[in-house]
């Protein structure tokens, strides 16, 4: 029998998947799960963009420009206009692609060859490592550290890490697991960075609209001084809560990554026909639906945060945005935590489904004793889910 | 600056790209192009898939399982049953992806390092170069001739080719761009040839409904004796007219490339929501659609092939499935043609875009006076078509 590769045996099961199995043994013995552990929004996707597909009138499912359409591409330039006031752009510095996910990937191939390297603050969203493993990009990561709120790590310590392979520090704020928004200044320590070290800076930008108590935001892209080393990861799953709709984009003014991305994107034909459909009605809609979904999560996490951290021993710091925490917990170990909690606890046939936050380190002793909690659940779900937690941190044993 | 990545830099240009800009240039001066040089059928898709996202109740378009909807897993395992005649796989042996594109390149990752070489029979899909390019892989062509109607090379020209860097033979049968088939002794010789080199073989069989003259069709699953050896990649683009819908699947009973795979599945979180609806409503219709749509490319075919061959000097061997022909002409260089034509040439105002051959070698020096055709226009304008080149030919310098 012929072997794999090393790189398909070594490509990373997501941290999440792992606890899936006891999550489906608990369902099938009756119990309750609360699922803190998943970033699909119960958010209804806009009435505009479902109707829109509805309405299509198209007799062929067909492929469209590799680089998306035109028209969705200008919903685009508007948007970054008026939500991320940048407004030099124009449809030519965009790429469609297949999620945020693809995005990524595009970029990176763009950008480094096999053993490259990629500085990531952490904890990172964890399909970093399956993204960078894929193309060959070795991640090397700056701590983060939660008494701090996950704020930038000191420049040193970038400094540090960079070698002649170094070819970009890749960045997502809002910061999924963390909820960190990375201030003005924090992002002008990382231009001096990277203009220094003539590297570039990745950007993952979509949890933009999730922002809150008027914080102010800076896109990467603000940066004229940057105009050649800014790419910015975007996507339309959870602004628009259309997460199966795959679809993203890769924002950059740099015309070689354009270019080269434009060939990766090129090979794989054309993005998807009905996302672009649905996205660009839900770009037309009235911005009070992003509106109204930002004043939801800012109640859930007001209610989440205050909750979490009224547990003994429990430390939460407060999320600027996106719609998780990382929560610290008095136990051994979250990921037998989180097992113990699928198979060996219930409060009155209920439990709750957590993501342990090791696997959003790059060291998997990193972390151990921190969960990663998504608010994508109604406040009376999440209070009965930290109520849960709360007692259940009663009885474990570790 | 920074500068981007050998691999981006390196990545090839679609062939058929490259005439884009000719072809802009002659719409803007008033010409009508009749299109031969791209694989989007005219068939419409079918209504029961259309209906299908139009009546679809949901409310969020949300992430589906990485490897795909339980359910439309389920239509492909009846799927192969009753089509392809493989009747031992489960739902576990699909993961399902965004096209065949990403089937291809997961299946890369799977079995291939950085470095690894992949053996194609060449004219090949020109996107292969892409994808293999993307995860570092080596494309090594073995030349079949035109002449020969591009069967299956000598299996000596593979054996001088394997090295220990040769993990997978990568074939494609129906093929585009030749439309030739393999017969299932040509199928045999690749099934001793793997099991003596202990690799894989990697059939694209997604032109698997498009063929004509009931030619008996074999596939790679079909042999209990490379279990362990053969991936299929498979698509709905083609058979369903849908390409836009962005839904393929690796089909292997390879439980490590399974494992590897999904890996990869689940880094970029699910294949598309309204795609695996569409085709899972297509699965469940008639089949007389299908049988249509064969005896519509069949009366094409006939009359394209025909007509083809009755053009002084013009050898253009009958394909035996997919859409595609590949053509000798008498010019210099088929590229330059292919320009001319757009440049220069009109039939009353109308002109043929043409997918120059070179692009599907390795070698672009091999195939210089070759075009690829593919028939996803009606009689008609297939006949006008074949009558502009004819005329072209009378008046071309070169």
């Amino acid at each position: 029998m012929p072997k794999i590769s090393n790189r398909g045996q070594e490509m990373p099961e997501s941290p999440i998947r792992k606890l899936v199995p006891y999550a489906d043994k608990a369902k099938q013995a009756g119990k309750k799960i609360y699922h803190l552990n998943i970033g699909q929004p119960d958010i209804k996707t806009p009435i505009e963009a479902l109707n829109a597909v509805k309405n299509s009138t198209a007799e062929i499912i067909s492929y469209t420009h590799s680089e998306g359409l035109l028209s969705y591409r200008e919903k685009l330039v508007t948007y970054f206009d008026k939500v991320a006031g940048i407004s030099d752009l124009t449809p030519n510095n965009f790429v469609v692609t297949t999620g945020g996910s693809e995005a990524l990937i595009f970029t990176l191939g763009s950008i480094c060859d096999d053993g490259d390297e990629v500085i990531v603050p952490e904890p990172f969203y964890a399909n970093y490592n399956g993204f960078t493993r894929s193309v060959g990009v070795k991640v090397v990561p700056i701590y983060s550290s939660i008494d701090d709120n996950f704020a930038l790590p000191p420049i040193e310590d970038f400094e540090k890490k960079i070698t002649p392979k170094t070819k970009a520090i890749l960045i997502c704020s809002p910061g999924n697991p963390t909820g960190y928004i990375y201030s003005k200044s924090e992002l002008e320590k990382l231009k001096d960075l990277v203009l220094k070290h003539n590297i570039f800076l990745i950007s993952d930008e979509v949890y933009r609209e999730f922002i809150y108590d008027d914080i102010e935001y800076t896109s990467a892209l603000s940066f004229p001084e940057l105009k050649e080393n800014v790419v910015v990861i975007d996507s339309e799953s959870k602004r628009f809560s259309m997460c199966g709709a795959r679809l993203g984009a890769v924002v950059t003014r740099n015309n070689d990554i354009l270019n080269a991305v434009l060939k990766f994107a090129q090979a794989r034909l054309s993005p998807v026909f009905f996302g672009q459909i649905a996205a660009e009605a839900a770009h037309d809609a009235d911005r009070k639906y992003i509106d109204d979904v930002r004043a939801e999560y800012t109640k859930r996490r007001n209610t989440l945060i205050k909750a979490m951290n009224e547990i003994e021993n429990v430390k939460c710091p407060m999320p600027k945005g996106a719609f998780y925490c990382v929560a610290e917990l008095p136990v051994d170990d979250a990921e037998k935590f989180s097992i113990w909690l699928l198979e060996s606890f219930d409060l009155n046939g209920e439990t709750v489904m957590l993501a342990p936050a090791n696997g959003f380190y790059s060291d998997r002793s990193l972390g151990k004793n921190q969960m990663r909690l998504a608010y994508v659940l109604n406040e009376q779900d999440l209070l009965a889910s930290v109520n849960i937690i709360k007692e259940a941190l009663k009885q474990y044993p570790g």
